[in-house]
């Protein structure tokens, strides 16, 4: 099978001291920690999209990257030979999940039901793909944004024709995803937003929305799909303004639609930074509402106002993330998904592999960084003690609804309070997270 | 009574051609649009603290006003001193609505007590004075981030009896604004939110935070209070992290505690900018979720990454907010109300006066403009036109819930659909409204 | 000749009572205004590569518009055929001036010999085409970004030969300008700059760019070129960090280089913004320098951190940055070129008219507005009479060298002196403006 | 002398076991590097303003901090007092500098001649402490920002009297830096700018500041001072706009007034985040024009855009930043000064330890990580590899100007050249540094 990557090896584990750059120095994939490996915890996928069908072009500039599976007879051909190259590439990597839009797969076709017959013909591929290499998949999404159909959005389109089109190939990605045992269904709104207010209403468009995910739920149900469904957020890019903004935004709408029990978010680094968030805030937000389901790892440009889906190299911003993940009970059905691209002049083919390894690498280490700050317990503990006078009487009383703006107001007043603040230490956290960072 | 502003005459409206600084060009209180008279339509309103309590200091630099009425023989008498500016101020500009702070108007003390009787005796000079002048309480609202005793939030503090101070504060500040007529009140949390997730329990504080807004909503019907319940969203600044971010996320915290019918946005123009968005987003999205309350209308400055609160002059942005507030029935209990402070170099007395003159004015003209964009109707039937297809069977259908993605698949699939994408126009959008602008 | 923009009319100025979208309601390029025309004033430009090079795409969508212009049997022929509906739109629009750059109006073909053959024949048929029409050329320029080769860089490449070959197009670019008549020849250096620091010798890349502006510069007076040559800042899009980062940037490197009497700056807003100045900043600090050459005409959105390149609609800015050019003396050989694009959803062939027709409506009546400030001159003799003192003696003093912090220091504690700051009266001087504006 | 700090004991280095809060982890001063020890490498100081001057407030809040020097009989009593609980803090904490703004140190009193007659005694006892314990002063500067006085700027005031003003005020800090044995004096332009262009001349200004820095040059060699001077850039905060926006818009400042030889710049990590670069890119770019001085070493708050002046904790970052510093010969007589304040709500006074503990061992393990970097030569051969072809005929002849654009252009042609780009690796790059951060 070894044609698109001969001069690369199998990536396996070779510890810190290793000097060899196709070589894993901190993810040692069935080492234990808390009870489960570092394959499961950290349940790390590849995308299909950045890697196997983005040819390097930026808005200013023409592809540089010249791939084998590009070219081939035939758009089914070249959908095969991407698939050998994907599945070659994911095997020497030695990850365990992939991910995939329907057309990142499979050619569009000039009509529905080209799309159709391709859509089903590849995933019969894939299918044996994964039972060959033993590859899962993390998730499936439907691209709803690209074809110039979309330009003015999918399922918040003003034209019912276009929502329709776009149901029909999330009923398809779907159904692919079902009968690849996916993890989760994925469904990001990139054109579901604005470009301009004066041709926008937006109560209707939002009801809209609100349809569809209800519809998408309601199939999920009826096809016995058990995975997670996940809308992944983000404030603009492509459109001015998109409907998902971030976490909080969402979970509004989940509400508004009685969805919150029945879809999670997977979170995206670079979507929290720019949508003003620090990526850590994002996570911990999600966590705190109970909407955690996946995580697209990886990592924006502080300076840039655009998604560069950059690798993670950050240590020190993942393990906070994944001290907090780890808090509220690690992945479930989701996983860290490098939703990330090479940059554009990082041309060699090998240049995916040494992406893939720094991030590996990078995740590992902050899951052994934030699993002994869990063991450590020295951050849960200050911050139980932090909210400590909560648990007495006047907090329980104040939470169970005991009392009033006019009960709290005669306590006060009665008792002449005076509270004084205490500090919040934030420095000697700050040091503490360094301690178990930098040992 | 006038001896601050001596040199300033009472603010009249002279029309575009005057070259009286200290004249209205544009704003004829009088003068009726569409039924109502720019008073009503506009109520404007100037606030207490940017004028008479600030002094002129930022960050790096000490207070460069000098007031007269900052300087009395006590805290009471140079309250009553304010008082007296404030008025005269509010009188010769010829504004039709005032807002406050508790302890803008009425001095702290050094215990709960002293305050509640400072706070009763000056709502008891403010009685008089709106009495004496006609003035008008647009909102009441309590400061609840200044002190000390708030550096860790006030709902949200760590301790539950600093909780009960702001309780407290809140309790009188809400029973003043009903002793004043007031016709709303606005809760702003300034300090509630983060400033490191390290040391905070973003699900705790959330709950605190819902009750006590619960508490807030009972007491308002305890009281008898009619006004309006207003939530001031601001995404940081003072902290890294405030939990009103913008109204997007209001909506979903009223929404998770049963609040959504009970209290609704009050909007600055400066905070939805901080927060990533334009102000006419922030706008649409409270009117498209039925939860437009009152604005604060200032600007800010676009290379700035904090709240400058500069008095709004661009007659192109207002005419849009102006727009929008009018498609949505126009103000009911809230207002324009000018959360705006002088430059720090504007040290002499009568920029006060500048200040809100332009202000004003910009406002006066933004909402003849946008009166006529809603008789022109130009924009409202483009809308309409551009969603009409949604009125027919398919439409209506899908969000009546009686299609499904299966179903939706099938009339795709079997129809051979291929639905083409049409402009959006948005430049000739544009063009209409300039026209509307520039007569 | 008319085949492309068939339903178009030739655009006329109709006056602000019009309400045909065809027509100008403020773009009058006869009327005089301070003894010149609109036109002689403003000399406005459309683009070649937005207009009728870029389909429609954007990062995360295929190509929206269809133009008949993109299809024809050959490469040459379809040049030819986009020359065709280039000028009939420059003509039909009645814009006086254009601009390209060389594989706009070009094909790039398979070598650097084809490459020239192409040019040399297209500029012979631009020729014609400006004789017939009138139009003329404001700037020509060369592509040396989009093309893989230069991913890393023109000037500033890792690779000599890519910095010869890019040095090859800018000769045949200039060359192209000066047979063309253009009045400038720009240098946009969008991939002058770095990706990764990592990789980068800032050192080395910035001699390399000094030099081949120099040879820039010797080749203008070789060929006895009389334009202007100009430098276009960008902070960052597509790379990282560019060198041409901001006109204070741009400077630095003039003047290190020993340029900044051969080069001035084009200044485009969109990239002004993107540089987090006002556009009005870099308009006036170019100004202040003696650097001012020409203006990129358009708009970015306040939300979006890339180049939203927008057709400019905001008179409010316009009036500013046209009372500063005003000031300066006004446009000599540079002028207001549009580099603006339709948004993608915008695919009729008129949608490029709205967006001419509102600039130039929009430059137009800034243009009337800031005449009148400059008639007026209410701001000016603010500013003289604030810096009034620095034509006494001490201040003239100090300027001409007479004076030290030993003597000043004497001077302060001799004289005891405690100069006091008066009023820097921002809100009235706001007023003035939009008293100007809105009429 | 112990009275302040009585319950904190004398920091030494522990060692990364250590889990006394009070102990460095990283920081061995005495610990030989390339030949220098860590204290001779890192030239640590600690300010004066931020630790002993302020007191907790923000924008929206009053003084949170209750430190006991704040209260004394007298202003030079309570300088005194400051002064002791400075030195014994510094000591305490094993720092070799610190740094100070003349109002930090000493009173300003009523008038020049106070002023003049406190400094003169407080730098008597500074001179005292200093030979006591051994504490070298890094930099000292004046404050010609905070006084109202200066609200429209120092040099760049419309008044010359206050430029007069200011130029005593640096007349007598830079005597003192000279008395002191200063190792740099510093100009912080915090005033230097413009709040609206609409009442600034911006090259009056700018002349005005040229002369005033020319000034200082000439005062530092009549008065035999040998230290360096010192720019502070800021791209705005407190003014809209400073003068010294970044490192580049510096350089063009000093060529203009010839005085690039003689002024280097003092970068602060939270100034160039908020100028829209990355702190690497700042400290790179000094380094490229050999205008490197000194760091104000600090970490911004990403989301935020204000200067936030935090510890700094990431190792990630100052491992870069220590690299270019080494690559560039190391300091002179800069050194890393910690511009660095608590967070409002650390009230304790041990707060100020944990901060500078943290942020010492961050820059010590950042030290250690960066000599195996400059050891290691895995990124410098990478870069040197990478331009080595501009060492070639074709390179060389490039620069040294035999080169034009007709020679390059005939070199291309003739020779059919294909120059073909190749990977920047940066992926590979980024894997090599992490493997030099995490052991
Ligand atoms: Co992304
Ligand atoms: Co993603
Ligand atoms: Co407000
Ligand atoms: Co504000
Ligand atoms: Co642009
Ligand atoms: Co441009
Ligand atoms: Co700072
Ligand atoms: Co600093």
């Amino acid at each position: 099978m070894s044609e698109f990557f001969d001069n690369v090896p199998f990536v396996k584990f070779e510890g810190v001291d290793s000097t060899n750059p196709f070589a894993f120095k901190h993810y040692d994939a069935k080492k234990v920690l808390l009870g489960k490996t570092m394959e499961e915890h950290l349940r790390m996928a590849a995308c299909y999209w950045h890697n196997f069908c983005w040819q390097g072009s930026d808005v200013f500039g023409a592809n540089t990257f010249e791939r084998p599976w590009y070219k081939a007879d035939s758009e089914m051909a070249a959908a095969k030979m991407k698939a050998d190259a994907a599945f070659e590439f994911f095997t020497k990597l030695g990850i365990s999940y992939y991910s995939f839009h329907d057309v990142d797969v499979s050619p569009e076709g000039k009509s529905i039901k080209e799309y159709i017959s391709n859509f089903s013909a590849m995933v019969d591929v894939l299918q044996e793909k994964q039972e060959t290499t033993g590859m899962k998949l993390l998730w499936g999404t439907a691209n709803a944004f690209s074809n110039p159909r979309y330009m003015s959005g999918a399922a918040s389109n003003p034209n019912p024709e276009i929502f329709a089109y776009a149901a029909t190939q999330v009923f398809h990605a779907m159904n692919a995803t079902h009968a690849l045992k996916g993890q989760n269904y994925v469904l990001w709104g990139g054109r579901e937003g604005y470009e301009t207010l004066l041709n926008t209403d937006l109560k209707r468009e939002r009801a809209q929305l609100g349809r569809f995910m209800q519809m998408v739920v309601e199939h999920k149900y009826k096809i016995g799909f058990t995975g997670t469904l996940l809308i992944e957020p983000k404030p603009a890019e492509p459109t001015k303004h998109q409907y998902d903004y971030d976490t909080a935004t969402v979970y509004g709408f989940l509400k508004e639609f009685g969805l919150e029990k029945e879809i999670k978010v997977n979170i995206e680094a670079n979507h929290a930074t720019l949508a003003g968030h620090s990526f850590h805030h994002e996570i911990a937000t999600a966590c705190s509402l109970g909407l955690l389901g996946s995580v697209d790892a990886n990592q924006g440009d502080a300076q840039l106002g655009w998604d560069t889906d950059q690798y993670p190299t950050s240590v020190e911003e993942y393990t906070l993330i994944t001290y907090e993940i780890l808090k509220a009970g690690g992945f479930q059905s989701g996983g860290y998904m490098f939703d990330t691209k090479l940059r554009r002049q990082s041309t060699n083919l090998e240049d995916l592999f040494h992406g893939h390894i720094g991030a590996m690498d990078t995740l590992a280490l902050s899951l052994e960084r934030a699993v002994k700050m869990i063991e450590g317990e020295a951050l849960s503990k200050y911050v139980d003690q932090r909210y400590a006078k909560w648990n007495d009487e006047l907090g329980t009383g104040i939470l169970a609804g005991k009392q009033s703006l006019a009960s709290l107001a005669a306590h006060v007043t009665d008792n002449d309070l005076n509270p004084q603040p205490v500090s919040g230490q934030q420095e000697m956290l700050e040091n503490i997270v360094n301690g178990y960072i930098y040992r």
